[in-house]
């Protein structure tokens, strides 16, 4: 169908959602992509553009001329177009902006840049209606309406004073409702919640998603209004999160996907594993070290994965359920109720896991003191591999890192190091050996 | 300050958002918090009883009367009037809903209820505004007011036909901007996103992250609107669904938090410990069968704890890239490349990792056949795992069950056993014996 047939393309496309097209141009090729964006509207593609993948959008983006990506940006909201031009190559964006025709649109989207990334500056655009405390009813109505053009969709409106600092916001149904004449100043929310520009993406979507709010305005140092952000961007940052959190528990480094290159998914998954390539020679070395013991309780080396094994699944369930604390920020209650509680729960654990082992390994081998020295060594594994879990993530949040790397491998590799030393130190001294 | 002094109390709260007064509600005792919901008015307390942790939510409810029930729930939006009605204890639900005085709220509650929680319907809220096809702009504002009195936030206006079939939806702003007189029928927008009652809660917050709404009309069978679904339940939903497949991976069975009781955590914990335990014996098991290497080739055995995290590790990080795919919808290809794809990849990590692990184990034993034989099996090992871990996900997917469950315990357990097996077969071919 690609070749040449643009008005039957054009037709076919012209309903189809911009978030449909998105993802059939992820899956062709890159000419055949960009040979779509050139023949569809700017209107169209724009939105298109900043659903696509990165690495399709960047191959594109190289196929248009400065004026070309003028037209995409006028047609986004700012935050969107900052966020491509931010991955232009620099000797092109001076161009690009200044072809850039609406030169408040192209004023914003510069401010825009300044802000870090990883901030509520970053997050935010600059479409948003704002009034001043000042007029009235009627004039704010007609001032809205000015304003409204340029925004997609009107989540608050913001009452500012005179030097544009935020005061309040105003209810459509209170300006529906109120005479026209009334004063702003008599009719706004004195109440509203906001953040600051260098606040982090999760801290905005935490305040968002506990106070249920649709958007949220962003105040810089002094209180001045100067973007406002929205639950959908929210939404993304929530999901990448999650993402992050999941791929960190599961020992991948990057932020991949099952479709990128050999290479990159090499990259992500490569380091994690060495690390637990490390732990196991760890184990190794530790387990050449109780070799003499090999003749007389060889019973003992078979039951090292399995020590491993349980320390290091403890230690994932306990470090998960505190990294789930902090990132809800629910965990309350001192460090040392934690302690003894986690320290209650792992023996209780311990122990019903244990009496099961001793049963089994009492009944193949027959041998009774071995037995018990395996299942009581298991029951000091689980109670020590749960401590480890539930401190390093508290820990590492205290000193400020991410505690979501202390899931996944890094917990998993040091509990198998710990717990086959344990493992090996009480059956020794069980076994009197 | 508990005690009593009810107008401080008081006077203190008035500025508190809802959110915050829940979180206090959560950490005080339960006689306290009851005391706490019965000074506020219903107003402020309805949200609260959102918000609280749903077994304190539970004890409060107990301590109040039907009315005062009723009365909460006339202030809170359908959706969340009808989540608290749910988890009433089945004889005093009749009462309480008699007791609503507003007979529509209680009419729309009662609809609600009939819809499984797990759906769009149990999702969804009555409040919405929404006009007919017939109308002209003039009659519409005027609707409009009186529906808007009932709906805190006005996301949509959505317009239907005499038999409340959805046609499509309202731009406020063409509205503000056309004349009165104009019909309805020629200014809405006849294209409108919307999901039938059944849906599930996880592909509703698909659709609307795609497509980035912000509230999605909610229609039956035969397209009648019966509700709407706002972003903010939808974000609760995504949430949810990223904790649960964290917890998966993690190998925690239930929904618990760091602060549930002791034995909640143990029920949630024990079943993945316990086949945790299974596969340990498992392999302990698949050793003693190779007891007679052990006089011979002890260092084999030193090695086990290595390959079983080898195995487990690859299998988690092919495992939940594959989830993460499908859980976003982006995997393509077809099987039989991504075969390749990950054996390639495998292959490629386990050369990488056997190498230096070859070295090692050469310098230190300096016997250099154990250790080559060492190190091919562990890249086999490494193969089959992340063929293991990337079918088990597509498999379970295929098969209509929950692909989360496939990283954590389970195939690390699985991969354990194959993988020390293939690690005693391919040793004992190598070294001959």
């Amino acid at each position: 169908i690609e070749e040449q047939q643009d008005s039957r393309l054009l037709s076919i496309l012209e309903d189809v959602h911009y978030a449909d097209v998105a993802e059939i141009a992820n899956e062709i090729e890159e000419d055949q992509a960009t040979y779509l964006i050139k023949l569809l509207d700017s209107d169209k593609t724009s939105d298109v553009l900043t659903e696509l993948d990165d690495d399709v959008r960047e191959a594109i983006l190289k196929n248009l001329s400065s004026k070309e990506i003028a037209e995409e940006l006028e047609e986004l909201d700012t935050d969107d177009a900052a966020d491509i031009v931010a991955e232009l190559p620099k000797e092109i964006v001076q161009q690009v902006i200044s072809e850039i025709e609406d030169r408040d649109h192209a004023e914003a989207i510069v401010d825009l840049l300044r802000y870090e990334e990883n901030s509520a500056g970053g997050l935010m655009a600059k479409e948003l209606v704002k009034v001043n405390e000042n007029w009235n009813v009627l004039t704010c109505v007609k001032e809205m309406r000015t304003q409204a053009e340029n925004v997609t969709r009107v989540h608050s409106i913001y009452v500012v004073d005179d030097q544009d600092i935020l005061k309040g916001r105003l209810s459509l149904k209170d300006l529906l409702t109120t005479s026209t004449t009334a004063p702003i100043k008599d009719v706004y929310i004195p109440k509203v919640d906001s953040v600051n520009v260098n606040e982090k993406p999760e801290e905005v979507a935490r305040i968002m998603s506990k106070y249920d709010l649709e958007a949220i305005p962003v105040v810089d140092e002094i209180g001045r209004l100067v973007g406002r952000i929205t639950i959908d961007d929210i939404v993304d940052v929530i999901k990448e999160e999650a993402e992050k959190d999941y791929q960190l528990a599961a020992g991948i480094s990057q932020d991949v996907e099952a479709d990128d290159s050999i290479l990159d998914l090499t990259r992500a998954r490569l380091p994690w594993l060495f690390l637990g390539l490390i732990g196991g020679v760890g184990a190794a070395a530790i387990m050449g070290g109780f070799e003499e013991m090999i003749s007389k309780h060889a019973i003992l080396f078979f039951f090292t994965p399995l020590i491993a094994a349980m320390a290091g699944n403890v230690g994932v369930q306990s470090s998960a359920i505190i990294v789930q604390g902090l990132a809800n920020d629910d965990l309350k209650g001192s460090i040392s109720n934690r302690l003894v509680k986690e320290i209650l729960l792992a023996t209780l654990n311990g122990l019903v896991l244990a009496l099961v082992l001793l049963f089994f390994t009492w009944f193949w081998k027959g041998n009774f003191p071995t037995a018990l020295a395996i299942s009581i060594s298991l029951i000091a594994v689980i109670v020590v591999a749960g401590i480890i879990g539930t401190f390093t993530p508290l820990f590492l949040h205290k000193r400020g890192i991410d505690p979501a790397i202390a899931t996944g491998p890094f917990i998993t590799t040091s509990n198998d190091i710990f717990g086959i030393l344990i493992y090996f130190w009480i059956a020794k001294l069980i076994l009197g050996i």
